[in-house]
């Protein structure tokens, strides 16, 4: 029996045959886990900032690369995520890279609009630093968090308005 | 019946009790998955390259905090990893960033000795980039992979020896 042949499985990826091939070569052949997923590191190609994490499966990951708009995979809303439909934050793929066994990439981006990349508001979902203590070895009590963005980009109401947080407790 | 209670559950991190809490405030509450793990990305502090994208627990997330040395978890041999204890390329933590929801930290590293951080010999994992198609829209044969590092930091056998390859295919 013939099964339905998706055109990102036939086409855009290789089959992973060897640890030579996947981390020595120029083949494509990423690893999607058990999920079917794969981890995305999404920074600013302007300021180099990590911007956001998130996972693509193998569609996200194939229309990233025809359309250089990225795409990932809601894991709350459990659906293809083209980034900025709803914004209007599209983030263009300046540079997609991927790492030594193939189970992460790297795409470089440039935002649309106002730049920003997260629900919250700010540029960088990674608006806030553990404040480290300053000697090694010195046992902290609770760590504090320090706001590296002075303030939000946008209004997540105004973009937003009652849609659903997707943060989970 | 008292349990055994973990410094880094008692001390460093506090318990999540609102999604205000969790995005606007200076808490320190990090979300672990069903496996206790979030996701870490490590950048190097000078170049601003994504070096490598690896897991935490509790445990790895709070000896970082305490000695700015990266400990991850190791899914591959499942156990607390003391990046550089093998190789001595350890990195010192110039910042630890933690995202809106508070499931992935972001490291800002400085890598001691060569300065790699890959197994397989480069400075980053994100060794190679994909060949993206120049026209938006336009549906590429199998795609290719191009090398961003001229050539390895290190040699991995040297290094490694005979220890198991981490890569699974």
């Amino acid at each position: 029996m013939m099964g339905v042949i998706l055109a990102h499985e036939s086409a855009a990826f290789r089959p992973r045959l060897s640890i030579v091939q996947v981390e020595e070569s120029t083949d494509l052949a990423p690893r999607f886990d058990a999920a079917g997923l794969l981890t995305v590191v999404t920074t600013d190609a302007e300021s180099g900032d990590v911007v956001m994490v998130g996972v693509m499966n193998a569609e996200a990951l194939a229309r990233t690369i025809e359309t250089r708009e990225a795409h990932y995979w809601s894991r709350s809303r459990q659906c293809l995520w083209h980034k900025g439909a709803t914004s209007g934050l599209t983030q263009h793929v300046v540079e997609l890279r991927i790492d030594d066994d193939q189970d992460a990439v790297w795409l470089r981006v440039k935002t649309a609009g106002v730049g920003a990349n997260c629900h919250v508001g700010y540029r960088s979902c990674f608006y806030r630093r553990v404040d480290l203590p300053v000697d090694e070895g010195v046992s902290a009590p609770a760590a504090r968090l320090v706001f590296c963005e002075a303030e939000k980009t946008f209004d997540p109401i105004a973009v937003y308005g009652d849609a659903p947080n997707p943060t989970q407790l």
